[in-house]
């Protein structure tokens, strides 16, 4: 089996990354960056996710980016709620972490390298709401090009690096399809970016609205919500 | 003043990168990371040149890469000793750490967008012995492409990524004396791979033969020495 590192968040997404890697046959090494983030409830469903895939490793890293700021996701800006998902704002929204998934790449193109594989697995998706930089197809295109000169494996031609990215162009309902057919478990994961206390979702956030416009397109319940009260208003 | 992230390991060359950035009129933003590297003492190196080059600020971020093992520079090979430099070996050394440049650039890089700037110094070196593939020019092209697409002010053209890599083509004896004409301290550097007790240099690495070498060439002798007894053989 060729191992594959698997970008693992805790997330829906990439839950549904590392079916689909297992899927096509690889040996995955999940790695979680526990990075501050206010979402810290999504590091315990990536270790959840590990355990019941199955995978060779799960390796969870800390490397404290609130030291640098400049995200809503790393505490200092309040995070968006019941914003309209069909009028995007303009420009990069505030729960952008500056150059994250530069780091997280970087961090598993690493472990890649000591591995001794040039498969990566990463979540990210360029539809539905997203207007990150770093989610683009053209970004991981030169990503690639970059890590290639980066590392022993490409300077010395025994591999190649490659970024797959198999969510990029589907729809959360396309991706929740996808990974019920594969068996994904979605009551492990978390996706909300200002959980409450013990992790319950706000379901007013961006990432909340989406998943839950998600599951009702494919017309199945979110069994995260299961049991959930139902929010006052 | 531009604001500048300075990638600063406590080395000669990182110290001498810094002046020069200082040189050009550039605010520094000083980068350490504690890694996990064997050679802790170049992190209170990078301190002191801090302190003494009155940066704008320095941080030290903990990122534990022995977590991926791989080098022997975060502790499970063993450093290469009293090899000859004008000989060298095959392939990548030992003392490479895998994506280790492009894990520090990630981490200018998210810095350098919250401090809303685009220019990166690394102290990176393509000549004298070296062979790492993360210092050549031909990767750091690439990194500037992918960073451009990585980023917010890349994505609305604020601005673009520059990395000023100023030692690229230098010798070290080159290095040594553009940095003696700038006034580094050189006593307050360290470049040890292996450094015994309280940071005392093995005087037998790659990195100490380099040093050695280079301060020989320019016919100056290295102050980090002055005052150390001669090494028993």
């Amino acid at each position: 089996m060729t191992k594959a590192v698997v970008l693992l968040s805790g997330g829906l997404d990439s839950a549904t990354t590392l079916a689909i890697a297992q899927a096509e046959g690889y040996e995955p090494y999940a790695l979680t960056l526990r990075y501050g983030q206010r979402h810290q409830a999504e590091l315990a469903s990536a270790a959840r996710i590990a355990r019941a895939s199955g995978v060779a490793e799960h390796l969870t890293l800390d490397l404290d980016l609130r030291r640098f700021g400049g995200s809503a996701l790393t505490g200092d800006l309040a995070v968006p709620k019941d914003r309209d998902l069909d009028t995007p704002e303009a420009g990069i929204p505030v729960t952008y972490v500056p150059a994250r998934n530069t780091i997280l790449l970087s961090l598993a193109l690493a472990w890649a390298e000591v591995l001794g594989t040039g498969d990566i697995f990463l979540g990210v998706n360029a539809l539905d709401y997203s207007g990150y930089p770093d989610c683009r197809p053209e970004y991981l295109a030169a990503y690639e090009r970059m890590a290639d000169l980066a590392t022993r494996m490409g300077a010395e031609k025994h591999r190649t690096i490659e970024l797959h990215a198999p969510l990029i162009r589907l729809t959360k309902a396309q991706i929740i399809r996808k990974g019920l057919a594969l068996g994904v478990d979605y009551a492990l994961t978390t996706s909300c970016y200002d959980p409450g206390t013990a992790g319950r979702p706000c379901r007013r956030c961006d990432a909340c609205q989406l998943r839950a416009k998600g599951f009702a397109e494919v017309g199945s319940p979110d069994p995260l919500l299961a049991g959930l009260a139902t929010p006052t208003p």
